[in-house]
């Protein structure tokens, strides 16, 4: 058997290791080895495999034989490579000890830097760089972090000793600390090291450098890391390498220095070197702020060979990593050191600019391009963002669920005729509610955005604004509305005020911050053609279609025609009731629903029939070509009749009824949960005239449109199913009126009828509602208020403590919740599938512009997942890349 | 091959055919032979086989070859016995064609009489029976019969000329008219006939018979038939057999004669001879209830040797058929003739008192005795009945739900203030509401009984009204409650006037009917003593308890001790939040919702603590012994607190705050859909001290009884879980605070902490849950609120019209939906005990009183069933016969 080898050097250009051996030698050890072969000048050094780590565990905490034999020889090795010795009374190495497992865990285990200092070394570091303070200070950073790290001495025990110091001196920075002082420090260090432990600091590097090993192995276990990997569900690793790397120091002098680079712009994507650097600085210098840092171009100035190395470097880095690479590389003492290269975090405009560029200069594939943005990138080109320059400096007043995103600044309006009157002066509004209702349209309609202070991610609010596009923050606890104040903390603001929200991170701030609109540029769709072409080629097991389709939410023609330009490939819910919100339609809908009989009943929906027709013509003719699926009626009646005495009294005459009679009509529509109450197809079922009434519209205008020669899929969706017997009958009504339509129009339009799947009953029945539906379209929002028995309206007042407390993983509004809903969802899909293998299903509830949500419609095997328009682009990418990542 | 027979003989003591041939003879022909073969004097006759009538329809409306010879065999066989011929001129055989099929299928297919009358054997009739008018009155109502049933004619073609006729005499009932009458319309009516059918109404008795075969084979498939199968699930039978039997006449003259008799008093169950007879007179005439029947023992006097003839084949019939029998006879010229036997249609007394006692007489097993009584039998033995001679003439006033059985007098009060103001006055009072609220129950609890118009069969009144034992109607739409005044149609009732309401049958009437209240026999403990062994002794695969369980749902010690005494054998659900409806409690209670912060909701707990032990106390001495499971707070907050302005208002003035402040509070807590809203474990988590509280108190409670040496078995159940996580954490907190209240109190309390599985998602992720579980209990109520998409208040306005409609089965509230929630229920019994193979479950909803969802449960493998007081012993009877259903 071959002897087990425990420690793998880099250095002097090869390494034993390499990127791929990643589950031995840990994320940073297997990159350290990868650059060193590439022949990037990474400090020398060697990594101590996870199979220690393991055989650590597993052997009660003892190392396996033969490990320090190798260590010893690495470290000789290295001390040759580097021409210096720990511990060295001329030239001392320095080494850093850090963790590194093959996932990424920041922060959660212990690192140790310039291990080998001791009582003579130090003074060999004070001869080698001539820096007195600077050696002293390394020392005393060493023992206090080999002193707290490896030994477990309290932090603040250091602390105490430094601030005494600062005190003594009656100063406050440790930079105002001379090597005099530090010396001195470093003495009470070690003796309160000794104090604590009962034990002499130890001047041997190699006792420094075995507890330090011991130390990383150690905080393998802590409770920290533990908890890390459990919630991030990090599992089967073997442990942490540790790497033993020798020390550089921007800080030697002037002829050092520390900088950050990118391969490419971050913000913009542009194929231009960028990137900042300080001279005679630590790393730490750079990004604190204190000192302003220089552009990389300086460089090329000041020290062209160094600055003729780096681009040498970051050239070859991202063509062999293939991305954009953030770089930190030190310079020592006119040697340039690249200490560590990553996969660059950039802006939404940038992905998909480099993207698109790397493809075009085939570094990547097509599909790779796709997969290098993320759907929330995507959302970043599609909505004016709150100017950069002011954000900065602003402070957050408040912050809301992100409810619908963009950001918005407006003058602070109270109500929705206040709303419209501000709009018509040509005054920009910021609508602020408790909650929004349906009679607010007209004022959502015309504000810049909405902010309200109860309510859901499916608030009323919330949906709307989403299909209008419009910026909102919902449920903004924060926020206490009376009259025409709001409130947050002490700060009172009255209409007229003007704030700013971010409806993309529900934040709230005061004043106007300025906005800036990002550009939408032919990289967007080239890049959004491209994830086309993969969603569409998608080929599933049992599938009618190959594709993976994209639809959109639009309840008019205007939203239908926003989303086409969107990328959307026919409408999955046109909700009719928001067409009975103009003027004209609502006072003929509340007379239908007061009326005293059935005749005045259908004489008041006849009144409505040419409206919705109208509606109706107007989003065929802009989906031509392609599927429009119309639900009838959902809401219960109550949302369409006033509320207040006044309001009543007002209809009362409009309709010409007496207001106590009215009053006591509407009442009697007044429900406990009406969530759960009289809605959705029981309307269908009671007043069976009100869905004729609808189908009547729907394929009297598909007649009318396919007569132009306009090509028309109406498909009518009956909500709320429960039964298989609502089904039945109300697909049969439907079916009478259609093909009555058909035969006095003497046209042929192919319709199908199909239904929701939003009650958990409808789910469990699948396959009984399947015998009589040609679609089902899953209504995620409802399916998930019964399921979880929560209601939307009223989770505000639980669920953000659920999250908090880990109760739940995210808000199951926003993001489809795969255990529970999903599994009936699956259920549905399979009972609904035995009896109909090609039954089309769709969904159409928030959660289909949720990129998890929809990696779950794909494995679920739907046909499409549909969405408000804006969110369009956003699934396209994210359907894309479900394809790619379920790939078998 | 043997030659296939069609028709099957019966008469003269012995017959073809026996009661083990209904498929082949249908229940009629099977049972005519069976008694035949028992010496029974059954009139002779035969019976034409259902696979003739499957051989029909199989060979497009062709009789099989050879039928027609056997007819005519049979018929021939028949007149020799019966020495009389069909269409004799002196004294012709008539007979009768009836259908029967192997299931009941009462009126549903056609039946021809008095056969074989023509223009010659009328008058042998008249020679035969010297009664001209009897004669002609046969063959006018053959003509009729035949011509309607056999030909189609319309029935009002005869009416018609039946009406002239005595128009014309000026007379009104048909007896009215004389032989000369009838004989003259005997002569229209075949001039009709032949009119409407232009053929003359044939004289051949064979066609006559032909044609009534065919006629009674046609309706086999006639629509209603066919819709009566369909909804009664009858299927798989061959066709219905047709029955040729000879007629016998009781109103031959004053030595004929016809009556109805039981083997045992169908009212009271007792062993005597009961019935009724009437001298020359038909059937009908004996219902019709124009003539007063004389008692049975009346013919003991009259005719000894026929009385006697009579209680022998009595005593025959029921030793044979081994229950209460129901025996039509007739006597034709002082010959006695069965023609029926069936067993008979009881109360509920009567149904256990003969149970009981034919199973001591050896008659029947204690097994065949638990199968012969219905639950609603048990039921109608536990609740006062109205006074059976005074329903019999009262008019119904309106329906409602039948929401809590038994039935109430008493004067109208509209408010629980007044039914307690009322009731201090000693009146009785019965309480008439819209609906009912928390705040009602004092006046709920003095009231006789409860009458709402809004609500379904778990709505507030229904439950707290069946937690009671209070009568109760709910949903009575056509009650309209306005100040003090009810409408019901156009009459109008004020506070005061007497009502009477049936809570069995949701019946309403006007005034005092009076009641009367059933006696609990000795005989029904017996019975319910059987039904517990058969119980009891269930062997199920897979289960850890052999025996199925009765719990009761009791909320008090009251109630605890009432359903101990009905034999329950533990508390499956206490609710906990019934308890802080006292006075004191309550205003504890609101203190705690309304405090500003931490400290001041533990100070308001603490002082709902010792009441909230007491309860506990009081329960678990109650139950001593027996398992005694208590749910956590369920409701949401805001129905604690006032609702009106002036209540708020005092309220304010109780606990020392600004009314302002308090109203903010109050508004806060509103909650658009409460049913889905902050409840439950959602309160115990953002609410952790209110459980905290419950628990040391149930703990403390149990403790200072077991130290008394009572035995508690406290089983704490947490409500409304949705995801495991909730679970774990709430255990823990439970458990904490109950091994603190052990280590204080220094006893040993075996305690156990389980759950509400209430929630859809709580089902579907039942492995999850049940890990942290000891224990489920199915709350069926509101998971059929979400498996449907019900909220219980607001059914009202649809699911009534969805059972008319036949959209529903029934009241998924009433009994459990099998399909879809019964789904839920096994995938969850499934799921939990994959996890945990000994997790004990039950059901705590209102279904655990119904006994179609008893026995659902009962092959769902749960441990218990847990109902309201009143309904254990029902709940007893169900489960023991699920377990005779279910034997395999």
């Amino acid at each position: 058997m071959a002897k087990t080898k425990y420690v793998y050097f880099f250095g002097n250009g090869s390494a034993e290791g390499n990127a791929k051996m990643k589950e031995l030698l840990g994320g940073k050890g297997a990159n350290l080895a990868e650059m060193t072969n590439l022949g990037i000048p990474v400090p020398p050094g060697f990594t101590i495999s996870t199979e220690v780590c393991e055989a650590y565990y597993q052997n009660n905490k003892k190392y396996p034989a033969g490990l320090d034999a190798e260590l010893k020889e690495n470290l000789k090795k290295l001390e040759e490579l580097m021409g210096k010795k720990l511990g060295d009374a001329d030239d001392p190495l320095l080494v850093s000890v850090r963790s590194g497992a093959a996932a990424s865990m920041p922060g959660m285990m212990d690192t140790i830097l310039n291990l080998g200092l001791n009582d003579k070394a130090v003074e060999g570091l004070v001869k080698k760089t001539g820096n007195p303070r600077f050696a002293w200070d390394a020392y005393r950073r060493f023992i206090q972090m080999f002193g707290n790290v490896a030994k477990g001495v309290a932090h603040d025990v250091f602390e105490h000793i430094l601030e005494s110091a600062k005190k003594a001196k009656k100063v406050e920075e440790d930079t105002d600390l001379d090597a005099a002082d530090l010396k001195k420090i470093v003495e009470s260090y070690q003796k309160a090291y000794e104090k604590a432990l009962g034990e002499k600091f130890p001047q041997d590097p190699m006792k420094q450098l075995q507890a330090s090993v011991d130390a990383v192995f150690g905080s393998w276990n802590n409770p920290r890391a533990i908890k890390y990997r459990s919630l991030n569900n990090i599992k089967n690793l073997k442990g942490t390498a540790v790497n033993v790397q020798s020390m550089v120091f921007g800080n030697f002098g002037e002829g050092s220095g520390t900088g950050v680079c990118f391969t490419r712009d971050p913000s913009t994507g542009k194929n231009e070197f960028y990137g900042e650097y300080l001279m005679n600085a630590q790393g730490e210098d750079v990004v604190a702020g204190i000192r302003t840092p220089m552009a990389i171009n300086t460089l090329k100035r000041q020290n062209r060979k160094i600055y003729e190395q780096l681009v040498q470097y970051k050239n070859k880095l991202e063509k062999h990593y293939r991305d954009i690479q953030d770089i930190e590389f030190t310079i020592q003492q006119g040697e340039l050191f690249i200490l560590q290269t990553r996969n660059a975090k950039r802006t939404g405009p940038a992905a998909v600019k480099a993207a698109v560029d790397m493809a075009k200069e085939k570094l990547i594939s097509h599909e790779e391009a796709v997969g290098r943005v993320t759907p929330d990138q995507i959302d970043q080109l599609l909505h004016p963002m709150i100017d950069p320059v002011h954000r900065k400096t602003a402070t957050v007043l408040a912050k809301g669920l992100n409810a619908s995103p963009g950001a918005a600044v407006g003058r602070i309006v109270f109500t929705a005729e206040e709303a419209e009157a501000w709009a018509v002066r040509g005054e920009k509004v910021l609508l602020v509610r408790r909650e929004t209702s349906p009679e607010d349209i007209g004022g959502m309609a015309v504000a810049e955005g909405i902010l309200t202070s109860t309510g859901g991610m499916t608030s009323h609010a919330a949906v709307v604004a989403r299909g209008m596009g419009a910026p909102c923050v919902a449920g903004c606890k924060a926020v206490s509305i009376s009259g025409n104040n709001m409130k947050v903390g002490n700060k009172t603001y009255k209409e007229g005020d003007w704030i700013t929200i971010d409806g993309s991170t529900g934040e709230v701030f005061e004043g106007n911050l300025g906005l800036v609109t990002p550009k939408i540029t032919s990289d967007l769709s080239t890049f959004l053609k491209w994830a086309d072409e993969i969603r569409m080629a998608a080929v599933r097991k049992g599938m009618k279609n190959k594709g993976f389709v994209v639809r959109t939410n639009a309840d008019k023609p205007e939203d239908a025609k926003v989303a086409r330009a969107f990328g959307a490939e026919g409408i999955g819910l046109c909700r009719t009731e928001h067409m009975f919100f103009g003027e004209k339609e609502l006072i003929a809908f509340q007379e239908m629903i007061v009326a005293e009989d059935l005749a005045a009943r259908k004489k008041a929906l006849s009144k409505l029939l040419p409206y919705q027709k109208k509606d109706f013509k107007g989003i065929f003719e802009a989906m031509k070509g392609l599927p429009v699926t119309i639900r009838l009626l959902d809401p219960p009646l109550h949302e369409f009749v006033p509320k207040t005495p006044a309001e009543t009294k007002e209809l009362a005459g409009k309709l010409g009824v007496n207001a106590a009679v009215l009053k006591r009509k509407i009442d009697g529509l007044h429900e406990m949960n009406p969530m759960l109450g009289h809605r959705g197809c029981r309307l269908g079922v009671t007043y069976p005239e009100i869905y004729d009434m609808q189908v009547e519209a729907i394929v009297g205008a598909a007649c009318e449109v396919a007569k132009k020669g306009v090509k028309v899929f109406p498909e009518i969706m009956i909500p709320l199913i429960g039964t298989y017997r609502e089904l039945e009958m109300l697909k049969a009504n439907a079916e009478a009126v259609a093909e009555k339509v058909l035969a006095t129009q003497k046209t042929k339009v192919k319709y199908t009828i199909g239904t929701m799947i939003e009650i958990p009953r409808a789910a469990l029945t699948a396959d009984e509602v399947a015998r009589y539906a040609d679609f089902f379209s899953f209504g995620t929002n409802d399916l998930t208020q019964m399921t979880f028995g929560y209601s939307r309206d009223d989770v505000g007042s639980f669920v953000p403590e659920y999250i908090e407390k880990e109760l739940l993983e995210h808000d199951p509004f926003q993001s489809l919740d795969q255990t529970g809903v999903g599994q009936l969802i699956a259920l549905a899909v399979e009972k609904g599938r035995s009896v109909k293998p090609e039954l089309k299903m769709g969904i159409c509830g928030e959660h289909g512009g949720d990129p998890a949500s929809i990696e779950f419609c794909y494995r679920a095997n739907l046909d499409y997942v549909s969405c408000s328009p804006y969110r369009v682009p956003i699934a396209r990418l994210a359907a894309a890349q479900a394809v790619i990542a379920n790939r078998s």
